[in-house]
């Protein structure tokens, strides 16, 4: 495997269309978009592996991609061929480079980025539409934030754990968590260095609570020590959701465990 | 007529599937999804007036539209019922109330402001697909602000008006314009009183050509002053252009003239 060249990319993508990143048999998945992509200007049948396993509906402005081709390609070129044979499904790639054989996109992830948005105004998103889950009714983001500061750090986080996931432990580090408005727009950002299935969206749903009054800030430390999933919150839609980032530092650390989100 | 009550929305739309915002017998207008949706929570056949009659493709963050009813409504009656009719349409009223029979929405504006964006990166757009013009070689923004301040002020816009424009004058007062950027996003933002058909994308198209550096800012005067069309740059697409506010600061001023873009 001496001539294996592996490439990195980074990618965009809206997730409305898709059964999510991973390939599946009978509907369509960003995967299988990117895979065929590689195919159309390479030959060459390849598996991809990416640093976030998004579901249906989830987008991403910073998925982050490896796979392995035998012959040597400019990265530039690689972009631009990608980009041409994805046509035209909305996925794109914004930044291609060669890297390493010991780089993994999944394995080697420091940190993941989230973000969550929420449109809060009384009138349904219109160009907003599959971008952002909408709650009419005013939300105080302040008073979630606070509920949010109960999160951070490491805790067993088996209340906003998806009933299917498959991770082998319910315990992950929280870096940072921090919900803002933005006129119309509630954020939430969250950093981890992994997440659960569908943690992120069983989080912003419990905020949910907060935000309109119905819980106080600190009834989210409650749920969190309840470790019960009846606890959560009605898990927010997926349209909201967006991977932003992954951050590879070249610290080893810990070996990650499933199922992100 | 002394019960008639008018009202004036502001509305939310993506232009990407309709013919525009006026109405036309094949194809569907978001003048049509008004007017059945007002149809559909007062049974009345309304004519619906509209600050900006933007064409197909060409979206709106903030239009303003009039109509009258016979009968009285609770405005925010009306804007939960308009956005409950109007689904899954991708239009949205985003304020509604009742004004004076004074009111026009066409006639009564002062003035109008658009924002035509550019994603000015190698990458075609996956979540900004028909949201934005694509423009991948990089453009140099200061340079086109600079060609742009040429055209502030009252002039003859004859060479950034589209051929089939019906308005009486070529002549408009451009009170704003400004180009800046924002990452990879190359944003325009125009206000005037009124505008020529196709005006903001002509003028656009134009900058497009100094931002590549093929023109100098001052050859965007040369344009001006030639009044001939055929000096005018391709015409940027409609997938870039929004309306984003309409003004009505009460006083009389000039009767506007026809044609907004």
């Amino acid at each position: 495997m001496a001539d294996t060249h592996r490439f990195r990319l980074t990618i965009e993508y809206d997730g409305t269309p898709f059964v999510g990143w991973q390939r599946q048999a009978d509907r369509l998945s960003v995967q299988q978009v990117l895979e065929e992509a590689i195919y159309g200007f390479s030959h060459e049948h390849v598996a991809t592996q990416a640093a976030g396993r998004t579901d249906s509906g989830v987008h991403a402005l910073g998925q982050v991609v490896h796979f392995d081709l035998s012959r040597s390609w400019d990265p530039f070129r690689v972009q631009e061929a990608l980009n041409y044979h994805m046509k035209p499904h909305p996925v794109a790639v914004v930044a291609s480079e060669e890297v390493g054989p010991d780089f993994e996109a999944r394995f080697s992830a420091t940190r993941r980025h989230y973000e969550y948005r929420i449109s809060n105004r009384r009138a349904r998103p219109a160009l907003e539409m599959n971008r952002v889950w909408h709650v009419p009714m005013p939300l105080d983001a302040d008073a979630m934030h606070e509920g949010a500061q109960f999160l951070v750090g490491n805790h067993d986080f088996t209340t906003f754990r998806a009933a299917e996931c498959q991770a082998k432990s319910p315990v992950r580090t929280l870096d940072v968590i921090v919900v803002r408005r933005r006129r119309d727009l509630v954020l939430v950002n969250c950093s981890a260095r992994s997440f659960l299935h569908h943690m992120v969206r069983s989080i912003v749903g419990t905020l949910k609570l907060v935000g309109e009054g119905k819980w106080q800030p600190k009834d989210v430390l409650g749920a969190l020590e309840a470790k019960n999933r009846s606890w959560c919150g009605a898990l927010a839609p997926s349209a909201g959701l967006y991977l932003t980032g992954v951050d590879y530092d070249g610290a080893p650390g810990e070996p990650p465990d499933e199922s992100d989100d």
